[in-house]
C-alpha cells in the first residue's frame, strides 16, 4: 500500500480546503482529495455490472448532474473488490485476472524503392549518412526485433522511446492491427492464443487523433456510443446511466453539455476531447486498452488528467496499454511498468523505480532532480548516433532480464482465459456485444445492434450534428442562389429566335453543371465524416451499409430545398417553356443532379483522402462530364472511340432531360419565315428582299413558305442536336440511378478501404 | 562564477570520451564538454566583427568542413570579453551594455460581436459559463494589464504562460508589433526610447512557423539570407565566413549540405528547421533577439538543444526575449529571467532559482523533484478557476515587486544608446543595413543592397529551388499533355461544315478556359511562397517590388514549355488555320493566357490566404470569365447591366485572339452551297431538291449561287459571334497586359496586406 499512498499524497500537496472543492466542482476528479482512504478513491471507477446491481430506477440518477459525489451505497459494495485492483499493490496481494504477454515479437517491412530516392537529397558531402550503417539501405527494415513484455490488470504498461523507435507499430501488433502472418512471436492472453474477433470485442483502440462531430455536446457523444457499442437487452436508462458514471470517471461533468467544437464553434478543450475519444472506445469498459501516444499535444496539465484517467480505469480491472513520447516526471509516476524502445529493440523494460538502479548499473547514473525518461532517450539518441548504435544498452537490458526470470512465472494469471472473462462479464465488464450472463467467450456477436437500429441511430447523430451547422447549409444556399442569378440575369427572357436557341443550350450546359460543381464544395465534409466513419467501423460499431444509408437519408432534405431556390431563380426569369408541368419536372431534374452529384462527390471522398487533391480531381472529372455532355459536340459527331465517355457523363443525362423539357413541342417554333437566314450572310439583307428569297424557295420547293411559316420546331432542334435516344423520364432515371450507383460504389470502396490492418 | 559552473556539470555527467567525440561530430555543440573552461565554451559564439578581425583569408575558413573545431587564435583573442559577457554571472562583474526595459504595459482589444454568438453554443445549463468572471462577456477584453520587467544583454528572458495567458502578446508589444497607439506604458533602450525603425534593425523577430524553401540545404539557405540582410559592402568571402561561423554556432555543422525538405522531400530534422529559422534572423548577429515559443513542437532533446544555442547567442553580446509554454527541468536552468503571466497580469517575476522560495512564501511550496514550471502553472490554472482567480496570486506578487526595488536601478547599463550602439558595432555586431564603421544609430539604411542585387539574388534563389522539384513541372506538363491529347482526339480533323464551326468554337472555348484552370493548380505553391515572403518582408529582407518582378521572371520559362506541348498535341490533330505563322500565334496566345492566368492566380493568393477557399473562388471566377467570354452568349446579345464584366472576362481575350488566327480569311470558306440549310429542316433533303432551292434562290436575288458558292466565309463567321472591336493582334497585348496588371495588383496587395502589426 505504501508506493500508492505516496502518489495519492505527491499529488495532493496543495489542497487547501478552497482549492479542494474547486478541483471537485471544475473536473470531478475526485481521486486527488482523499489520500487517507484507497478504497473509496476508485469509487467512481465502477464497473457497468456493479452499477447495473445498483441502478434500479434509472430516472433518480439521472437528474443529479450538478453532484460528482457518488451514492454511497456503491462506496459500500465496492470496498472487498477495489481493496484489491484498487491499489498499486495488489500484485502482491492476490494474482492479477488478467495478464496480457508478448514473447520474441519481431516485425519486417520490404522498403519502398521510393525511399532511397529520396536519400539522394542528402548531398553525397553529408558525412551522417555516410556513416549511416548498412542496414539503412537494405530492401527490408525492422521495425520490431523480438520484443517481449507483460501487461497486468490494474496497471498501466508504457511503451517509450524516440520517434520512429517502434512504439506505434509494437501497440498496432498487439492490438492485432498487424497482418497475423507478417508478425513473428506470440500473444497470449491468461496463457492462451487470441483470436482476433474475440480480441476485438474485449479491447478497445485509441487512435492518435480526436475524430469526433464537432457540434454534439460530450454527453450526446458518449451516448451515440453507447447505443452503438452497448448490447440491444439494455435499457435506454441503463446505458443513460453508464453514459454519466463514464463521464465522472472521465472527469468530464462540469463539460457534459458543452459541444466538442471545431475551428469556427468554441467547444471543449484539447484535454476534454482527448478524454471524450477515449470515452467513447471504453464505453462498453473492455478488459484491454490501447492508446497510440494519448498525451501528445496536449499541455502537461491536461495530459497528466488523462493518464490519471487511465489509471483508473486500469483500476477499474482493465490492462492499458500506450506508447508515450516524452512523460513529465508527474506522469510517470503513474505508470507501472515501462518498456523502451531504441530502432525496435528493448533498451529497458520494468518498473519506473527501476530506471535509477538500471543506468547506474550501465555507468551513467541519472543525475539528481533530472527526469529519468528525458535522460534515458537522451543517452539512447546518443548512442544510436555513434556507430555501435545502441547496442551495448541493448545487450546490457538482455543479460538483466536473463539475471531476474523469477519474476515472470509469479505474475502468471491463476484464471484460464475463459473463467476470466467468465467472471469478467459477470462483474459488468465487457458488455459490447454480448448479452447480459453470458459467460462464453465464444457467444459474442459482430454488432451490438440489428440493422434499422444502427440506421436509426446514425441519421439522429448526423442529423443533430448538421442541423447545428445551420451556416454550412445557408453558404451552399447562398452559392446556388448567387449562381441562379447570374444566370437569370445573363439569361433574361430568351426569345425564340435562332440566336436564343443557342443561348438556351448554353443556360442548359451551364445551369446543369453549376449542380455538380456545387456538390464537390461539400468535399471536405464528407472527408471529415469519412474519418470518423473509419474510426467507428474499424471496432464494428456498425455496419458499413447502415453508414451509407444514412448518410444518403440526412443528406437528402437539403438538396429538395437547394433545388426549389434554384429552379423558382432561374425557370421564370430565363422563359422556359412547359408551364407549371414544366418547372416541377425542372425541379426534379435538378433535385436528381443534385443526388448524383452529392452520390459522385462521396463516393470521390471514400477514393481519395486528401482533400486538395480531391477537389482538383472532382472539377477536372466534372470538367470532361461537361465536355462529352453534348453540348459542345454532339453525339453523332463524337467519334467512336470516345462513345463511350459521352453515355459516362454524367451532365448528358440532366443536359438532355432539360433540352427534352424545352424544346419537346412540335408546335413550338424556334425558326419562322426569314429568320432562317438569320446565321447566313443573307441575314444582313432587308427584310423585303429576305421574302423575295422565301418565296422562290417555296415555289421550288412546292411548299407555301410565308414569313410566319415555322421552319424549325422544338422536336427539329432536338433532332439537331441528336437528342432522340431517350425521353426526358428515362433521362431522369438514369440520373437517379446514378446517384444509387456511387452510394453503392461508396460502400464498396469504404468495404476495400477500411481495412486498416498493417501488412 | 559557480552558477555557470554549476550549470555545464548538470548537462555534462555522461560524457565518457567516446560520447563526448561523439557529440562534437555530430552537432559540433562544443559547449558540453568543457566544464572547468567557462571562458573557452563560448569560443563559437563569437560576434562578426571579431570574426572580420581574424578572418583575412577566407578560403581556408571555408575548406575545412568537417571540423567544428575553432581556430584556437579566436579563443586567445576573446579571454577578455567572453569573460565578462559569457558568464552567468556577468551582471555582478559589469553592468551589462544593453538594458531593454518596459513599465505598465498595458493592451486591450475590443471584441468582435461574433464571440459572443459563438458563446451562445456553450448551452445554457453549462455551470461553468454561468461562474465565468462579468468581464468575459464584455466589450473589450485586457491582453495586457500593466506589466513591467527588465530585459539584458547576455541573458536569456523567458515569459510563461497558459495558451491565451497574453505571452506572445507581450513579445509582439516588445518588438514592435502592436500600434505604437494601442499600447499604453513606456518601452526603453539603456533609458531612451526606442525608435521603431531603429529596433527593426538591430533586432531580429522569429515566428513559431519555419517557412523556408524546401529545396535548398542550411548552408545555401543561410547564405541567401546573408545576402539579403549583410550589407553590400561586405566581400562574398566574408558574408560567407559569417555563415560557417553560424552554422558552428547553431550546431549544424553535419547537416548544412542537407536540404530543408518538406512532406515529400527527407531533409533536416524538426530540431534542425527551428534552429535555421532562428539563424536566418541573427545572420545579422542582432542586438535583440525576440522568439515566439521557439521549442514548440520539437522533442525535449531539440528543444533543449535551441535554447542552448539561444544562451550562446545571448552570451555573444545579445538580449533574448522568448516565450514558452512549458519548459522542461534543462530548459529551464538555462532561463536567466522569467515572467509568469496569467490572464495579461504578471503571476511571478524574477530568476527561477527564486520560484521555490516565491511559492513557499506563498503557502503553496513546490515539491522536491517537481518541476517549478509545472507546478506553478498548473496552481496559476487552478486558481483561475476560482471565482477570484489568480488576484491572489497577482498581488502577492506585487508586494514582493515593491520589497525589493534595489534590484532594479542596480541593473541600469552606465552607457548612453548611441554609445552601447556604437560599441556594439565596433565589435562587430549589427551589420543589417549599415555600413561597416558607421557608429551613428540615425545613419542604418533601410535596405541592405540595391534593386537590382536584390532581383538577382531572389531570382537564383527561387530557381535554385524551382530546379530540385522537377516533379511539380512534370506534374504540370502532364496535365497539358493530358487535356491536350483529350481534346486532339475528340477535336480530331474538324472540316469546315457548319457543325464543325460550332466545334471549333466549342474547342476554342475550352482550349483557353484549360490554360487558366492549370493555372490554378499552381495556388498552393505560390501560397507557401507568399508565407516566406511576408516574413522576409517583415523585417526588409528586400523590396515587395523585387520580389514581384523576380517571382514572374523565375515563373516565365515554363510557361514557354508548356504552350508549345499544348499547341503541338492540339494545333495538327484538331486541323487548326493559318500554317506555320497560324502555329506560332497560337503558341504566342496561350504562352499570353498562361502569362495572364498565373499573373490573377498569384494576385489571388496575395489576396486569399486559405487554400481551399482560394482554390474554390478562382475556379468560381475562371468559370464566370468562361460564362462571358462571348462563347455561351455573344456580345450584342450581352445586356447591357453585364456588359462590363464581358470586357473583365480574362477569357474573351485570348478566345477572340485565337477565333481570329482561325476565321479571320475571307477565302476561307465554311458553308458552301447546299450546307447552308444543314441545320434547318431542309436539311434532310435530297441534294438534288436543296439543289433546286438554292437555284431559285440565286435567282430571287439576283446572284449566281451553285453548289460550290460559298455562303459563309470565315470573315462572316467572326461577325455572327460579334468578334469585331479588336484584332487578334490588340486581343494578344490585352491578354500580356491583364498578366502585368495582375502581378501590380499582387505587389499592391502585398504592401497592403504584409503590415503584419496588431491595432
Amino acid at each position: 500500500m505504501t508506493r500508492f499512498v505516496e502518489k495519492i499524497s505527491l499529488f495532493d500537496r496543495r489542497s487547501s480546503p478552497m482549492a479542494e472543492a474547486e478541483d471537485i466542482a471544475r473536473d470531478g476528479l475526485l481521486v486527488y482529495h482523499h489520500p487517507l482512504a484507497p478504497a473509496t478513491t476508485d469509487a467512481q471507477a465502477v464497473t457497468l455490472g456493479q452499477l447495473f446491481k445498483h441502478v434500479g430506477d434509472a430516472h433518480s440518477g439521472e437528474g443529479d448532474d450538478g453532484d460528482a459525489a457518488p451514492p454511497p451505497h456503491h462506496v459500500l459494495e465496492l470496498d472487498e473488490f477495489s481493496a484489491g485492483a484498487g491499489g498499486g499493490d495488489h500484485l502482491s496481494s492476490r494474482p492479477p485476472t488478467f495478464v496480457l504477454a508478448f514473447t520474441n515479437l519481431s516485425y519486417s517491412v520490404k522498403r519502398p524503392r521510393k525511399m532511397s530516392l529520396f536519400q539522394r537529397n542528402r548531398l553525397a558531402t553529408d558525412p551522417v549518412a555516410a556513416l549511416a550503417p548498412p542496414e539503412a539501405f537494405s530492401r527490408t527494415k525492422t521495425l520490431l526485433n523480438s520484443i517481449s513484455g507483460e501487461a497486468r490488470e490494474g496497471e498501466i504498461f508504457a511503451v517509450l522511446g524516440a520517434s520512429g523507435s517502434g512504439k506505434s507499430t509494437l501497440i498496432d501488433a498487439l492490438a492485432n492491427r498487424i497482418v497475423r502472418d507478417s508478425l513473428q512471436g506470440s500473444i497470449t492472453l491468461n496463457g492462451e492464443k487470441l483470436d482476433g474477433r474475440l480480441l476485438k470485442v474485449i479491447s478497445a483502440y485509441v487512435m492518435q487523433d480526436d475524430l469526433l462531430y464537432p457540434m454534439l455536446t460530450v454527453e450526446e457523444t458518449l451516448m451515440f456510443s453507447a447505443e452503438f457499442r452497448l448490447p440491444r437487452s439494455l435499457s435506454v436508462s441503463k446505458k443513460k446511466s453508464r453514459v454519466q458514471a463514464l463521464i465522472d470517471q472521465l472527469g468530464l461533468r462540469s463539460a457534459a453539455k458543452t459541444i466538442i467544437g471545431d475551428e469556427i464553434h468554441r467547444g471543449v478543450s484539447g484535454g476534454e476531447r482527448r478524454r471524450v475519444s477515449i470515452g467513447i472506445d471504453i464505453i462498453h469498459d473492455p478488459i484491454i486498452l490501447f492508446l497510440d501516444e494519448p498525451t501528445s499535444g496536449l499541455d502537461s496539465t491536461s495530459a497528466f488528467m488523462v493518464v490519471k484517467v487511465l489509471q483508473r480505469i486500469a483500476h477499474s480491472g482493465s490492462i492499458v496499454i500506450m506508447s508515450v513520447h516524452q512523460p513529465s516526471y508527474r506522469i510517470l509516476c503513474l505508470l507501472d511498468r515501462l518498456l523502451f524502445l531504441s530502432r525496435g529493440q528493448t533498451v529497458y523494460s520494468g518498473p519506473p523505480e527501476g530506471l535509477h538502479r538500471f543506468f547506474s548499473d550501465f555507468g551513467h547514473p541519472i543525475p539528481d532532480n533530472e527526469n529519468p525518461t528525458e535522460f534515458a532517450l537522451d543517452l539512447i539518441r546518443e548512442l544510436e548516433g555513434t556507430p555501435a548504435g545502441a547496442r551495448s544498452l541493448v545487450e546490457f537490458n538482455k543479460s538483466r532480464q536473463d539475471e531476474q526470470p523469477a519474476l515472470v512465472p509469479a505474475a502468471r494469471s491463476s484464471l484460464s482465459l475463459n473463467d476470466a472473462i467468465g467472471a469478467s462479464i459477470s462483474r459488468g465488464k465487457l458488455v459490447s456485444g454480448t448479452t447480459e450472463g453470458t459467460t462464453s467467450a465464444s457467444s459474442v456477436q459482430k454488432y451490438a445492434n440489428p440493422f434499422w437500429i444502427e440506421m436509426g441511430v446514425l441519421t439522429k447523430r448526423s442529423f443533430t450534428n448538421t442541423k447545428r451547422m445551420p451556416e454550412l447549409f445557408a453558404i451552399r444556399l447562398a452559392a446556388v442562389l448567387l449562381t441562379g442569378f447570374i444566370l437569370a440575369t445573363i439569361f433574361w427572357r430568351l426569345d425564340n429566335s435562332p440566336k436564343g436557341v443557342q443561348e438556351r443550350l448554353g443556360f442548359f450546359a451551364i445551369a446543369m453543371s453549376t449542380m455538380f460543381y456545387t456538390c464537390a464544395d461539400a468535399l471536405p465534409i464528407f472527408l471529415q465524416e469519412r474519418n470518423i466513419f473509419m474510426r467507428e467501423t474499424a471496432y464494428n460499431a456498425y455496419r458499413r451499409s447502415s453508414y451509407v444509408l444514412s448518410h444518403a437519408i440526412v443528406g437528402f432534405p437539403p438538396l429538395i430545398l437547394l433545388s426549389v431556390a434554384f429552379a423558382l431563380t432561374t425557370y421564370f426569369a430565363v422563359g422556359l417553356a412547359g408551364g407549371m408541368q414544366g418547372f416541377v419536372f425542372f425541379v426534379l431534374i435538378i433535385l436528381a443532379s443534385f443526388w448524383a452529384g452529392s452520390g459522385f462527390v462521396t463516393f470521390l471522398s471514400g477514393v481519395v483522402t486528401h482533400v486538395m487533391l480531391g477537389y482538383t480531381v472532382v472539377v477536372a472529372i466534372l470538367a470532361y462530364f461537361l465536355l462529352f455532355s453534348g453540348f459542345f459536340i454532339n453525339r453523332d459527331r463524337i467519334h467512336d472511340y470516345w462513345i463511350w465517355f459521352h453515355y459516362l457523363s454524367l451532365v448528358k443525362y440532366p443536359y438532355e432531360a432539360v433540352m427534352q423539357n424545352e424544346f419537346d413541342d412540335r408546335h413550338k417554333c424556334f425558326v419562322r419565315g426569314v429568320q432562317m437566314f438569320d446565321n447566313t450572310p443573307l441575314g444582313v439583307l432587308p427584310d423585303a428582299i429576305k421574302l423575295r428569297v422565301l418565296k422562290s424557295m417555296s415555289n421550288s420547293l412546292g411548299v407555301n413558305i410565308t414569313s410566319r411559316t415555322c421552319i424549325t420546331t422544338g422536336t427539329d432542334i432536338l433532332k439537331q442536336q441528336s437528342i432522340t435516344q431517350l425521353s426526358k423520364w428515362d433521362c431522369l432515371w438514369v440520373t437517379v440511378a446514378w446517384g444509387f450507383l456511387f452510394r453503392f460504389l461508396f460502400y464498396i470502396s469504404l468495404l476495400l478501404g477500411s481495412r486498416n490492418k498493417r501488412r
